[in-house]
């Protein structure tokens, strides 16, 4: 299974010597299934705002971060999470306050159907809790995906991420459709029928429905988001078979997209369970799910859930002040502004160089496919590696998506300023004239 | 399904006035899956070594917190954490010596045979992926568990957690084995002859074994540990059939036995995989998994695992903090000493109460055992209950296990001193005392 932008140990011995030697260790140490990125990996010791540095004092554009929505090491989380974790750290088997807080504020930026929270540490275990709910809602076992989509790494949401490959054996009956690729138009019913299809494979197994789980932006697919309101048909489709919708907002949420807090929320629909990470707490390990109070009583009065970690103390008070700057500092609307001004620019560079197939802007997120002469049916997978590494040798870090590995995957943190676009630009389009051929 | 020492929402409006408004607001915001601690739940607003404070002010003992076994809110662990989070957070995809520095040394803490890590958030994503990497390796499905365990709460290690009720299908076919409660020479005998019925009936039903997966101190089925050694035949017994032995030390890890490390190495077994959380970060989300070179490698060649918040630089920061003290403080050897001081206490006690079945002391892993009028085949649990509770009362936080809900749980921070010893041991002869009949 090649992992697109992963580095490869084959040429470990073209690297300077320091490098050689620390990954040497690495695989000494870590098991082989971590991937690095980069032909030559990048060792980062610091960073600020939208900037990071390495261990020889080279600074990057970090536009490949939606971890760190906030910028690196945001003054007011950081200091939320230094107060919070020197005064007290447990957990959800005592009363706090202060999560309550964070959890009233949260359930507010979602639909109103939307009514019981629950947190975990990471997107991977949220994706597998929503899994275990659809399958107790339900009594099904068939899930329906896209076909390079990523959902995490437990063996129930691996199982759902035919984009990790093997996903081997597991309790859920996982059923691939297209990726809604079009853009114009038709592409909710397209998409809709292919999940149409997908039922009706699953109903000729005897396999009972369970859900419909999508990236609300189709990240991993390649980025497509367009036009706003598609994913309604394929909902319709969904319940009436009675299968419940999950959208995964891990990579679309907390206002990235730039008009809405969340991917669902563009499309007009309001899912039965959503789930939550990564920005969440600006690299605090922090994510969780929203549901509908009906979804999680019966499941409550069978099993009990306790993560012992997750919605901690110092974790709801990292998440509130992630809150806080999110809103004070309006991201979301510089997500909007910025990713306009993106697009803009990626758009003029399109017309100099036919290597742009198309752009896919939603705010501060952005797939800029690679193809050849122009021609949207000849993806230029190895032209989209030497960008991505080209890219690094000029100081912005970025990375690629799909199935064909020929996205350019862009997701600045929400705090980029349009000089940071300028130097964005300027090295993709030295990356784009200096690759040979078309 | 009914969770020992839960808070029960039919006793609300007992309750004074701010709890029941934080509960009700609690219920109308979380998912019902969480349950509270205590008839009266406790509000914790401050941690300092092995006291908290609730928000009246009132002090407790914190003798059930195997997360913070440092004591909470440490401040060499807390600096790491402050200075990290200031300077840099991100992901296993970029190199990071710190993380390499911290693998090295916990490897160097295991068996030789261990010798490659990977890192997770939390237990259950640590357990998820032992049982991914033993299916992978086995390509059985057959997992063999003690009949009251826990392992985790994502679908596949709540399947493996008999003591969480409502399993729900698994892509693994659990079977149970009795928990080896014996205590003496005999208890390694029966528990590997448990072991090969199980096997007997996968066999039967034409399952593929896979793994044995048991929590070195059997901490949830009642705190079982004596004698050491006794594990020796459950491996030879499942090695027999091919199945890995997956060694889960979230519990009994990192020096909380007093004499080792590790629960496994109590008893002179090399598990193929042993996994690690709770303890691992203070506090902060941080587990893991170590394993044999082999298992890994072609799991890492068929698929790739990536955790975005697993093994960041903060976490690598604060897992290295944590080794530091607890080393540096020599907790593991304060563990013995207090542990036995806490026994012999607990003895004496058991000699004025005839509530007291049994004592069972490993460092600062304690289970008491109550029982009616000293008889070991009768349970006392709504004793246990009222003794939790009563404990609480008077400063003093624990729990309870085991599937007759009659074990008191206590696992105390490492910090633990002798004089904190005698306020426990005073509040619970004051409890015993309390008890009406026998």
């Amino acid at each position: 299974m090649k992992t697109i932008n992963a580095f490869d140990p084959a040429t470990l011995g073209t690297l300077p010597e320091r490098r050689q030697a620390l990954i040497r260790r690495r695989e000494a140490l870590l098991g082989p299934a971590y991937r690095l990125f980069y032909q030559d990996p990048v060792e980062l010791v610091r960073g600020q705002g939208v900037w990071v540095w390495d261990a020889e004092g080279k600074r990057y554009l970090d536009a490949y971060n939606n971890v760190v929505s906030l910028g690196h090491c945001h003054p007011h989380v950081v200091q939320a999470l230094q107060r919070q974790a020197a005064t007290l750290n447990t957990h959800t088997r005592y009363l706090n306050e202060a999560l309550l807080d964070y959890a009233e504020r949260l359930l507010a930026m979602h639909h109103p159907s939307l009514d019981r929270l629950m947190f975990t540490c990471t997107g991977s275990e949220a994706n597998d809790l929503a899994l275990r709910l659809a399958q107790f809602h339900t009594g099904g076992s068939g899930v329906i995906v896209t076909d390079w989509a990523y959902h995490g790494v437990t063996a129930s949401t691996a199982a759902c991420s035919p984009s990790l490959g093997a996903p081997g054996a597991g309790p859920l009956r996982v059923y691939t459709v297209p990726a809604p690729s079009g853009g114009s138009e038709g592409v909710g019913a397209a998409f809709a029928a292919g999940i149409e299809q997908a039922i009706l494979r699953m109903q000729a197994e005897g396999v009972r429905p369970a859900a419909l789980l999508v990236d609300t932006l189709f990240t991993s697919d390649g980025v497509y988001g367009a036009p706003a309101g598609f994913l309604q048909a394929a909902v319709a489709c969904a319940r009436s078979v009675g299968m419940l919708v999950i959208a995964d907002e891990v990579q679309p949420g907390f206002g990235r997209t730039g008009t809405h807090m969340w991917g669902y929320q563009r499309h007009g629909i309001a899912p039965d369970l959503v789930t939550m990470g990564k920005p969440m707490g600006n690299g605090h390990p922090l994510a969780g799910l929203c549901a509908r109070q009906d979804l999680l009583d019966a499941f409550g009065r069978e099993t009990r859930y306790f993560n012992t970690f997750g919605g901690n103390t110092v974790s709801a008070a990292v998440g509130m002040a992630v809150l806080d700057v999110l809103e004070g500092e309006r991201l979301m609307e510089n997500a909007h502004a910025q990713g306009a001004y993106f697009s803009q620019c990626l758009q003029a560079l399109a017309r100099r160089h036919a290597w742009i197939g198309e752009v896919r802007q939603f705010g501060l997120f952005l797939g800029v496919a690679l193809v050849h002469d122009g021609d949207p049916a000849r993806p230029a997978a190895a032209a989209t590696t030497r960008v991505v590494n080209g890219m690094k040798d000029r100081g912005v870090l970025i990375s690629a998506c799909s199935r064909s590995a020929n996205v350019l995957k862009i997701r600045p943190p929400l705090v980029l300023e349009r000089a940071q676009v300028d130097v964005f630009i300027e090295a993709l389009d030295d990356c784009l004239r200096g690759l040979s051929g078309s």
